[in-house]
């Protein structure tokens, strides 16, 4: 296939496996752009929209945009301020997912797609999600700015409720399940009240489902959440791919029990049984070489009273790895650890499957892509997994997908504590403005 | 001292050291009491109560008559119906304790106190606090009943708030701390707040007060809480003594941080600390003969999300023993076992103690009165430690005190499942009935 063909013959390329294609290869050789040709947005414009987002949700534990709080809804408002401020004219679709275009000079291609997020987990921080959508803004702004014309329509999206399970993008791709729309958020909402309550739909949601083909591509900018490219003294990561992810519910049944006078050799103790299990966890995962984490993040005691030996512990365990078959193998070995520590502990162990991702890789044409503008922009760059999940993998199922990783301060994340530098988030957004015009022009 | 003296010099009595003091190893040598003489309650009358009562906060998750709730509310006027079917007036004390007096034929005597509480812990059973109380009742309308005038004056009492921290007692002693009047019982009330809630004054809160010598004795009849006797296939325990306890809170200080993006090695997990310390706390405990406990029972994880590492772990320790050096011993092997742990998993441990209350020994003339008591009734009995506190401890700081326990089925309390059958319940208010006939004519 030749390569100008790539992006106006996406409803064929999307058919296709996105990893490693061996005809894509070539596609962007990257070659083709020099530093004389990069273009730079405005950086302290987009750091200030940044700065004044962070007092929106922001609590003494830290931000909490959580998808369908007040907070939320403020942070959209705030967010479709911006496209107005900057010449655009945001629309909802019927998941509620804000959309702006800029049309094209070629009304047969296929729009290239950009953007991320605006909701927070609970006490998160104020660069997960933002950084990306208000970045998306500004290489469209910049673009009209200087008065370049994409080929290609340029769509800026902003998804909701990505921190509760890539809700707006799940959505927009029709993967959601029954199970997905009772999904309650941490506001208390359902997704299913959450979509009317950002301004979406639910009557008409099918009309927010898009299929392989209908997108060029999608390009999304994050910040990285993990320490790799701070340790490693590197400006920008391109991202491989993101992980897959199993959420476990473990409910852990022993016996409520006097804790004075009960003697320890006669206890069914739930709680033991949840430390005991956390542990071996641990050990497992750490015990093999590899990339695979997994996290005892949530855990509720009954009755939970000092002096009443637990009846029953609910835990949640996310685990993730680049390979489907190591989520597997692990799942397997905390189930056989469990038996151990149940019959060990006189407590039985049950397992529920929650969410459930699977790991989707990058295309190996916008990673060049991606790599060739930041060569063009004089960054350092290195390749690399992303662990957290994102819009991105969801519309890795129906269109091309690359991802530009920034560097988050000591590698924190989902904490009040998040924090990327100004010329960081610059440099994320500069890149991702010679991705978008490199794709465009291939 | 005279055998005969010692209730009637009991303010004497009351400024010894009341365990094992020899001047009265032989004051109730038992002998004189036989099977002939024992005389026995209406025990389908006293179940009878106990099964009317269950009706009051009982829920889905088991009786909760948390103090100061409404639940403990309609207890407490449930029981105070029975004083009065009886033909006893019952009045509050400042406290709002439940006092009832049968008056006796010396006045020069100081009363025999008899009695136990009525509210519960969350999710727990019926035979708690009610068969104490209940068992009282019905043992001063036996002695009516049957025209059994004693020498001293009886008194019955129902304590307030006893899982709380024995505050009704510990008022009695006069032993309350300002933070033992701030305490916030699991009904949301405070201490000081109960006060007013179930009828005492706290304005008049030192008329509630009594001093050593106020007290002949106090008796109290409890379900064992644990499976020690139904093991040993025996009728009647006959406390030793309460063990001390101390709860430690713990508060362990992590850094929330992604649970996809963050390695394994570079995390600061304060669930996994919280993990391995609850296993080793549980280790140390076990690992050495004795019958101290310790127990993990409240647990509370920051921001306690799926995807989130813990940033912060709060949990309890109930650590349990007859000798307050063992209870000082274990308490510096869990700061040990946390310093390592902490180091091991880069967080921090603070250590907060929360209650603390000193073993309280019988004393062995009443030890002697109840089990010549259980013999005269042919039931079997042994002498055994209580892992649970109970009012009786704080009463033991100020008067003589004994304790029988009857069997819990299957050793279950705190619990929905607490359960004892309805002839251990009449055996041990026969044997209450007969160690304070015994105890008046010593």
């Amino acid at each position: 296939m030749r390569r100008r063909d790539f992006l106006s013959h996406s409803a064929a390329l999307a058919a296709l496996p996105l990893a490693g294609a061996p005809a894509f290869a070539g596609w962007f050789p990257g070659a083709g752009t020099h530093r004389a040709d990069a273009v730079r947005v405005n950086g302290a414009r987009l750091n200030g929209w940044l700065t004044a987002f962070d007092r929106i949700g922001r609590t003494p534990g830290g931000i909490n945009r959580v998808a369908y709080s007040a907070a939320d809804l403020e942070g959209r408002a705030f967010t479709l301020g911006l496209f107005r401020e900057s010449g655009f004219s945001p629309r909802l679709d019927a998941a509620g997912n804000i959309f702006a275009r800029v049309e094209g000079t070629d009304p047969s291609l296929k729009p290239i797609l950009i953007g991320s997020h605006v909701d927070s987990v609970t006490d998160g921080g104020n660069f997960d999600g933002p950084l990306g959508s208000f970045a998306a803004i500004e290489v469209a702004r910049t673009l009209r700015e200087r008065g370049v014309r994409l080929r290609h329509p340029l769509d800026v999206v902003v998804w909701q409720n990505e921190e509760g399970g890539t809700i707006g993008s799940k959505i927009f791709i029709g993967a959601m399940t029954d199970a997905d729309w009772d999904k309650v958020a941490r506001s208390g909402k359902t997704v299913r009240e959450g979509v009317g309550i950002v301004g979406g739909n639910f009557a008409e949601i099918a009309s927010a489902v898009r299929r392989k083909g209908d997108i060029a591509c999608y390009l999304e900018l994050h910040i990285e959440q993990g320490g790799l490219l701070e340790k490693a003294g590197r400006q920008i990561g391109i991202v491989q791919g993101i992980v897959g992810l199993r959420w476990l519910e473990v409910t852990i049944t022993g016996f409520a029990n006097h804790a004075g006078a009960t003697p320890m050799d006669q206890r069914q103790d739930a709680m033991l049984a949840a430390a005991k299990f956390t542990v071996a966890v641990n050990d497992a995962v750490r015990g093999e070489p590899g990339r695979q984490v997994a996290t005892v993040g949530r855990l509720t005691v009954t009755p939970n009273t000092t002096n009443v030996i637990p009846a029953q512990v609910v835990l949640t365990v996310d685990l993730r790895d680049l390979e489907h078959a190591t989520i597997d193998r692990f799942t397997g070995a905390f189930e056989r650890l469990a038996r151990e520590i149940g019959a060990a502990t006189r407590t039985s162990f049950q397992f529920k499957r929650l969410v459930e991702s699977e790991p989707a890789l990058a295309h190996p044409a916008l990673m060049d892509a991606i790599q060739s503008s930041a060569d063009a922009l004089g960054l350092s760059h290195q390749r690399m997994p992303s662990g957290a999940g994102h819009d991105a993998q969801e519309v890795a199922r129906i269109a091309p997908m690359g991802m530009i990783f920034v560097p988050s301060v000591g590698g924190i994340s989902h904490s009040p504590k998040e924090f990327t530098r100004a010329e960081d988030v610059a440099h994320g957004a500069d890149v991702l403005l010679n991705a978008v015009i490199a794709v465009d022009r291939a």
